[in-house]
């Protein structure tokens, strides 16, 4: 019954695809889909594939549980988008046509049911749809059902469970309470993150969306709060989010086992929305440390090298058995991280009236009005391999405004220069630089991010991690794989606290950077039993180290990113 | 519709409790449950109560998940136990009753089915009603099933589904392959321990038992090799077997995850049940040293200080979360730990005619025939809290046998004396010292086994225990609680490799000995985020470890059995 939201997802992705290349073929699959849409359309704009076919009296029944309105958020991404690239509007008009029915039967009208979805999506489709048509009944709707969510007595997953199932017939409740959906209580009163993690993510973001829209400071805390206790007590080291497989999502504090982490692909994606609407509304970078985190590591980790293979959940650690999918069952992170790659172009800048600012660095151009002016920018580097950046600022005539560079908090020593001037950094202010000055064609910002590798200790809440250190380098974390160290799992390495971390240029996947260190390893020969008293004979070796996001593109094996240390 | 066992696993456990000391109450409550019984008992001599009382046509129509013939041999052992202890043998008329049933049902014979059950267990209660009846009969039907099961094609369990759901209609195996029941294949070309823990330990236990009785080396070996797989690659350190609650059970080689460790305290008796059967197969040191170990550990965790308070599963590490339960809804483990508990004493020694041999030491006192000679039996000791024990032994006039110590294999330096005088240790074979001399009254051996505690060191195969070790003494493993280790989760202690165990006799528990160490803490409040490049502070401190066994009897807290070790 979600299976229409990756439709919608995949139509997105197509879309954003098609905006670097046109496509026949993709434009023909994307209208035919549209066109079995529009025939499935019922004549009050009702639109659900499942129910239509197969229970249309059983419309809006469950909503705690079966994905009607996600599904429409889904399909309305997707109309945006294909509207975006190509100007077509009829999947928008239809979507309309089914925003126009849902408006009308929930609400707080005295003919309406004061319905919510039981996951979160709708309400950033919606977002989305507002800023594309100016609407207010989209943003009026958005701001319903946020502000509906977990208001009780009584809660309405429980007025709709007694009239769907009667007094004394009641199923007990799979998820067991509200906090599955966020919807244990108003989103205002929300400290604590909880539940289905994707479900979470794409709450949040909308909620940025609307603090920032509606400049509500109220709304704005809650993102806020719920930001620091995601942050300092329940992500991973990757950006992965959602521990357990169970619900899931997530679980208690510090609860970050690597092994079996669920860290499903689409909480990471849908963190990169939060952390894009979080910038939004504070240009500070810690939003964008995590915007990037997550990019590099935890959901770019979910699609393979070919781009065919696709992890749901991806583990911190692997004796060796895990593999990727070709396909799941449940498809959605196949198309949640597809749709991010095609439109990983959004999430590098930002312009107001009166500047840009420079969230992400890699290889971007982009022509923007600034102060009513036309400017080519052109970002040059070859990060995140380096942090060696160059920026070039070509207003169409001199102009002044601001340039702002995220300064990533995981660098030390950062430098920047205009023109060869080197610019005081002095004057950073939450993570950004800002450059005010009378830009002229040709000019040249060159940002200098030493990126040495570093060992990363975890709180010792994390269990899991204790007498272990994460290997990271600029924006990457590393990890060990098996193939690359040979002679059995990985888990055999240590690595010395005074070791030095070196960096190699390698062959590996077209030249990636990997990072070496003299370690010690136990040979698993010496060991014939399973426990032992004496100690392991431990041997110099040398582990070597690749980026996180691309492991199991080749031979399975072990693999670890919480390296254990070694004994003195 | 396994509740008929836990009847029977009560009814034993009741009735080793009234052999040491009869309870008005307790045998009045068996009688009932048998008046019960025989009530509900077809007069064919069927006697399921949940498929009398709800399925009585379904009944034999699916070996493979429900249950029939576990039941039946739970109840059997009840009825065994009961008879021994009481000398009634009206539980065990009925259950002779319906074993003929039973038996006329399966088997080879022309108008007989060739099943055998799903879960296995009548297989080793037929064994004790042979040693108990001496009738050949039972032996032949221990026999036919444990021959029979895993022969294909067809495979039984496809015969049973077919005649069940017809040709098209099968359901999906729940279990995926008959590993799941050790039915994959005969079981002498058995080689690898696979599927559901406890299924898997009471058909190795039967196997001992009838390589035993019909002096099968083909089967022994079967034995031998399954019994060196579990041991090399897949027995936590605290005995406790199964890592997966997927299948109960076992999944592949160093799969031993501490933290979600399943290790179903049965699997833990079971395989107590096995190892002794293995000894009686071959007196060999290395089956009473796991013998002992599951019962000081991964078995005797199972049951709360109080009695009254269980774990189903027995994890080797908590963040704190996990407590023991009141009662669990599939109450296997609860009976199973109290039979165990009951009948302790028949696990301490065991008597040949012309010998005896004592496997385990504590304290118990018996009485014994040995070479035609009364002889008491009286072990003195406090142990294990410490290696010295004494042993008296009191023949009626004096007599010429073999008084076998076992010298743990844990122990080095063990002395031995009888009377003061010191036998030669090197004679020892297989981990058991003979004494052979002539007994008189007031005799003494004296035992030393020295207990220094030890670090064990897993094979680098286990990646969860790399970077740490396992603090034992004697035949406990040790622990970390936080209620001794206050200041945050006992993860955030190491222990430097070097630094001395010391043991320190404690108030705890009536005067346990717990294990000290200098060590090194992580200051928890010194981390303000998750993660972060600085090295944590490490001062000194001191950790304190207490006997696996006893953990979850205070202050709900973290615990760890493999403790980081420290960096140099």
């Amino acid at each position: 019954m979600f299976w229409d939201s990756d439709v919608g997802k995949w139509i997105e992705a197509a879309s954003y695809a098609l905006a670097h290349r046109r496509d026949d073929d993709i434009e023909a699959k994307i209208e035919a889909a549209i066109d079995d849409l529009e025939k499935a359309q019922a004549p009050d704009g009702y639109l659900n594939c499942w129910y239509l076919g197969r229970e249309p009296d059983k419309r809006w029944t469950n909503l705690r549980d079966n994905h009607e309105m996600y599904n429409a958020g889904h399909l309305l991404e997707g109309a945006v988008a294909y509207f975006q690239v190509t100007g077509r509007r009829r999947f928008l008009d239809i979507m309309e046509r089914y925003l126009d029915h849902i408006y009308a039967t929930f609400g707080t009208g005295p003919n309406q049911r004061r319905g919510y979805d039981g996951h979160e999506e709708i309400e950033l489709a919606l977002m989305k749809l507002y800023y594309l048509t100016g609407e207010r009944k989209h943003l009026d709707f958005a701001t319903y059902i946020i502000n509906e969510r977990g208001q009780q007595p009584p809660h309405y997953f429980d007025i709709e469970r007694e009239r769907r199932e009667g007094g004394d017939t009641r199923q007990p409740y799979v998820h067991g309470n509200y906090e599955y959906s966020q919807s244990h209580k108003p989103v205002r009163d929300q400290d604590k993150v909880v539940g289905h993690a994707v479900r979470a993510m794409y709450l949040y973001t909308a909620m940025a969306d609307l603090a920032a829209e509606l400049n509500d400071p109220e709304l704005k805390r809650a993102c806020e709060v719920l930001w620091d206790d995601v942050m300092q007590t329940k992500m991973y080291v990757t950006a992965g989010l959602g521990p357990s497989a169970h619900n899931e999502g997530f679980t208690h504090d510090f609860d970050l086992p690597n092994q079996t982490a669920y860290a499903e692909t689409c909480a990471s994606v849908a963190l990169i929305f939060w952390a894009q609407r979080m910038l939004h509304l504070d240009l500070d970078g810690k939003y964008a440390d995590i915007l990037e985190l997550a990019m590099f590591n935890g959901a770019l980790s979910g699609l393979s090298r070919d781009g065919e293979h696709y992890f749901y959940a991806n583990p911190l650690e692997s004796d060796g058995t895990p593999t990727r999918w070709e396909w799941h069952t449940c498809p959605c992170c196949t198309m949640n991280v597809s749709r991010l790659v095609a439109s990983v172009g959004q999430y590098f800048l930002s312009t107001a009236e009166d500047g840009v600012a420079f969230h992400l660095y890699g290889g971007i151009a982009s022509n923007v009005d600034i102060a009513g002016t036309k400017v080519s920018l052109r970002e040059v580097s070859t990060y995140p391999w380096s942090g060696d950046i160059k920026i070039h600022v070509d207003p169409e005539t001199p102009a002044t405004f601001d340039v702002k560079l995220r300064i990533p908090d995981w660098c030390e020593g950062a430098g920047v220069s205009v023109n060869g001037e080197t610019i005081d950094l002095s004057t950073a202010e939450k993570g950004y630089l800002t450059i005010n000055r009378e830009w002229q064609k040709g000019d040249v910002i060159s940002l200098d991010l030493p990126m040495p590798p570093v060992r990363l200790y975890a709180h010792p809440g994390v269990i899991m991690d204790a007498g272990r250190v994460a290997l990271k380098r600029g924006p990457l974390v590393y990890c060990l794989e098996e193939t690359d160290n040979p002679g059995g799992k990985v888990q055999r390495l240590k690595l010395p606290r005074h070791a030095q971390l070196r960096t190699e240029k390698s062959d590996l996947f077209d030249g990636i950077v990997t990072l070496k260190a003299d370690a010690t390893a136990i040979d698993e020969a010496d060991f014939r039993q399973l426990y032992r008293t004496d100690p392991p004979q431990e041997t110099p070796s040398t582990l070597t180290a690749v980026p996180y996001f691309l492991w199991a593109n080749r031979e399975q094996g072990s693999m670890v990113v919480w390296v254990p240390e070694a004994v003195g």
